[in-house]
């Protein structure tokens, strides 16, 4: 029942194992990769007493030696005081650049661990296992690390790539349903990046896939598949992996003009918006059939995901507001911004060259009044 | 008289500029290879007075679009709370990927600035104007960068290779002779690793390369070259690349035990006696005729250089506290220690096997009573 993507990046490739109790087989997973490692692990409050048990518990049957840092869950753990944490909690604990630093949790502890890993000793080995949809369908493949400032989201980070991922599915037991439809969200991008029929494929059993079982495996392998292929062709993002940021500059203005307060939005709910936004827009500059953007709406609402501005709770700022959050989004070049826009399901594309005032003003006329 | 050496690194080669005045044309050449690229200046006050005008004038008649912080000057300079507020600096300024970060300074503000290049937006253009010699023939060149904690010194960086080195031998006019001494104590170096015909050029001529002018270029010209040729065949450390830290292991204990006080210890100082050590070391193990090791100290101590660690003002501690600095240096493995030994002058080797009970035995033989 184990899944297995292999990301191919030369002699930096690392394989993705899926399935449910992956995590209780860890260990000899670990000591084929990394011979005589010692991890040190970093988690969160909830993972450690929801997941670590059964990690231990294949460590120690394995003999593999390791220290564990539990810091709070939550957005605010990905912060430079996080970072300097866990770095010295590595140096502490005298970890060589041949140990290991795992991560164990949700997207915010991947990038978080993934960037103190790339920075101890210049970058030591790296193992994720992700715990939630969200990081493992996306934040945990691929490399990119990072952590927030006041300055924005992830503006701040290295690329390290993992040496393997556990993506332990029996682990996505215990998220909240609103955690789950956060994950699908980056589930559903896959398809509406360049694969109509995995689109089409959601839409059709989006119900088996949130109940769990071999159609969530299934899906959770290709959107890792999809991932990795990218990744593959552009591990540092100068071309076609920023078709991977669809509905993310809108998505992290959100996340901006509402502080990171996951109360109010998740990335995935960001994300889920921004999706719609990016697919009106587009209707918009005349590129898609609107119809293709009510049925990204429709679906995106159907299984439960805000697709509004309008749906996130507590209002936003004005139009000018939110084009400055997108204007310091990594993204942009040289003045001109750059979105990910598309021309039906699947067919999206890099545009680099979207004006400004064609933003604002689709901003002031999606904006509830 | 501007000589250049070129780092070969595929599509990430880059030049080395050496001679008196290159900072005066840095804007024709910063323009050439960066062409559009606005620069984010990270400096510290010493240099922000003696430098920055001549640079500042060059950028100007050269239309380039710049802001600059200056920072104190200083080892301290080197931590998690500075890098953070030159990350911050960058974000604040809306520096985009390809805009670029300048270091305008000695090896503090180069390996700092060159860090935060490497983590911003993951990773932003960079450029190195190093202003002493020490970072003109050591840390400006080969992309390391870091910051010290409390835990050791540079055991927190990434390797960011640079777009271009701008190494004014002017600026090292107004260096201190204890400075221009430190920064020649790493010009030996490159004679004792592999290259005996440089170390006894260096013999003949020091007191002209001190005194400035062609010999001087020609010293930072053919240690450039030296470092640039090691960087070329491993750029990562895993292998040869290591040799350039030869002394290095003694001296960052020394360095931690003095607790990085440039007042008692500079780094090069520290590097003299380490790289005497590591030749008395290695005539203790047998692999070195003595007067050989008795030839290094001769001529650093000729120089100026402290040679021995009864020179260190203050003391140090027992050889037991010094081990424990010496276990804790990134470039252990597995237990084992690994030490640049040598076979003779310009004849060192990588050891992988060195027993800490030697060093131990060793360091106490060598204390001052």
């Amino acid at each position: 029942m184990t899944s297995r993507v292999d990301v191919q990046l030369g002699t930096r490739s690392y394989p993705i194992l899926i399935g449910p109790g992956v995590l209780e087989e860890a260990g000899p997973a670990i000591a084929a990769r990394l011979p005589r490692a010692r991890l040190a692990i970093v988690t969160d409050e909830n993972v450690a007493a929801s997941q670590w048990p059964r990690l231990e518990a294949s460590l120690n049957a394995s003999g593999i030696a390791h220290e564990i840092l539990v810091l709070p869950a939550g957005e605010a753990t990905k912060s430079f005081a996080k970072l300097e944490q866990v770095v010295d909690f590595v140096l502490a604990g005298r970890f060589e650049r041949n140990d290991c630093v795992l991560a164990l949790g949700g997207g915010v502890i991947g990038d978080l661990t993934g960037f103190a890993a790339g920075i101890v000793r210049r970058g030591m080995e790296f193992v994720q296992a992700p715990t939630s949809l969200l990081a493992q369908v996306d934040s945990s493949v691929g490399g990119k690390t990072g952590i927030n400032t006041k300055r924005g989201k992830n503006l701040v980070g290295v690329f390290q790539q993992p040496a393997l991922v556990i993506a332990d599915t029996a682990a996505l037991d215990t998220l909240s349903p609103r955690e789950f439809r956060a994950g699908y969200a980056e589930m559903a991008k896959y398809g509406l990046i360049d694969q109509p029929d995995f689109f089409a494929w959601l839409e059709q059993n989006w119900r088996e896939v949130f109940a769990g079982g071999q159609p969530r495996v299934e899906a959770i392998r290709r959107s890792c598949q999809s991932k990795a292929d990218v990744v593959a062709r552009d591990e540092r993002e100068t071309g076609d992996r920023a078709l991977l940021n669809l509905g993310h500059t809108f998505a992290h203005a959100l996340e901006g003009a509402t502080f990171y307060d996951g109360a109010r939005l998740v990335h995935g709910e960001a994300v889920a918006i921004g999706m719609v936004l990016a697919h009106r827009f587009s209707a918009r500059l005349g590129l898609l059939d609107p119809a293709d953007a009510d049925r990204v709406e429709r679906h995106l609402g159907e299984v439960g995901l805000p697709t509004r501005m309008a749906d996130v709770p507590g209002g936003l700022p004005g139009a000018e507001a939110l084009l400055t959050y997108i204007a310091q989004d990594k993204k942009v070049s040289r003045g001109a911004l750059t979105f990910i826009l598309t021309r039906g399901i699947g067919r999206s594309f890099i545009a680099r060259d979207v004006s400004p005032a064609d933003v604002l003003a689709f901003l002031t006329e999606n904006l509830p009044a």
